[in-house]
């Protein structure tokens, strides 16, 4: 068992789980390594998190947090000196994921959904972690539309409705019948545009 | 061991294996469980698939081919006797899955997808099956664009770049924050018609 208080104790478990999932993938977790990963124990680690869905639910909800929590940021700080704003410039900014770089977080993405269907801790904190997100959204979006120039507007609902509930892990399910980027951008620019 | 041919004592396995998805789903299923629900053994299982990701990557193929490869058949049936046809008819027709009662397919579907993420085998028959669907899909819309009516018009890229793409748990994860069937519906009516 690990020296000093729990919360240290606490903070060598989560970093071990994170070192796990890092070698052996989410659905290949085993308590036992995580563990001897913490110099702990499992009934420590139990104490905890009560059982492998409550360290799972607090791990990966971490995780699912992370990946999501800074992307607004890093959206508007793209946009950042464009000024006035246009359709063009805001679907540029926007991050698609299609490349093989991102591939490793769309897939560690993908894990933590299935496995949040059936762990209900795990689901209760990703739908809070959604409804930040679209609150988040909303008031960009509105900061976005103070600042579009004259004759340009946009269609909000391609935010929520196409790019919130897509799934780039799809498109490379569809491999040399998938579409480039390019086209993916021409397309959304097309849609996101109001012509009054 | 079961009696009867190899041919037999496979498909009492593959059987046995969806009974154990059924009842504890995909990430729990335990390779023991399933040999004794077909009067098998582990050893004869491995015989037949390998190992587990052998045995998962047939069963979890299997049961994608089955959530995906009516979807079409299904599709044109509910347009047919219409004609011509018309953008409205061809998004009415368009099967969402937004119910509470598809939830548990959805569920399954992400499983499947995120077990493929560390399951080579199980991840090429995926591709596979997702470039069947895509030819099926390319020559139902041939098939629809020659009944269309005169004057209407559809963007294909809709099917390819936002229908094909969506993931339904994302608007469930949504939930008071999401949009209705109708509203969706109302928006895919817009982006798809084409008027020149």
């Amino acid at each position: 068992m690990g020296a000093g208080g729990p919360q240290e104790s606490e903070e060598m478990i989560l970093r071990s789980a994170r070192c796990e999932i890092e070698r052996v993938g989410i659905l290949g977790l085993r308590v036992a390594d995580v563990a001897s990963g913490a110099n702990s124990s499992i009934s420590q680690i139990y104490r905890h998190f009560k059982n492998r869905d409550g360290l799972l639910a607090r791990v990966l909800g971490d995780m699912y947090d992370e990946f999501t929590l800074d992307v607004v940021r890093n959206y508007l700080a793209r946009l950042e000196g464009k000024n006035p704003l246009t359709v063009d410039a805001v679907v540029d900014a926007i991050p698609l994921q299609f490349g093989a770089g991102s591939m490793r977080s769309q897939e560690l993405r993908l894990q933590v959904l299935a496995v949040s269907t059936t762990n209900e801790a795990l689901r209760l904190r990703l739908e809070r972690c959604t409804a930040l997100l679209v609150a988040e959204w909303n008031a960009a979006l509105d900061w976005i539309e103070s600042r579009m120039a004259p004759g340009e507007s946009l269609d909000r609902r391609v935010f929520l409705m196409v790019l919130a509930l897509q799934n780039p892990y799809y498109r490379a399910l569809l491999g040399e019948q998938g579409f480039t980027e390019d086209e993916y951008r021409d397309f959304l620019r097309e849609k996101m545009r109001v012509t009054r």
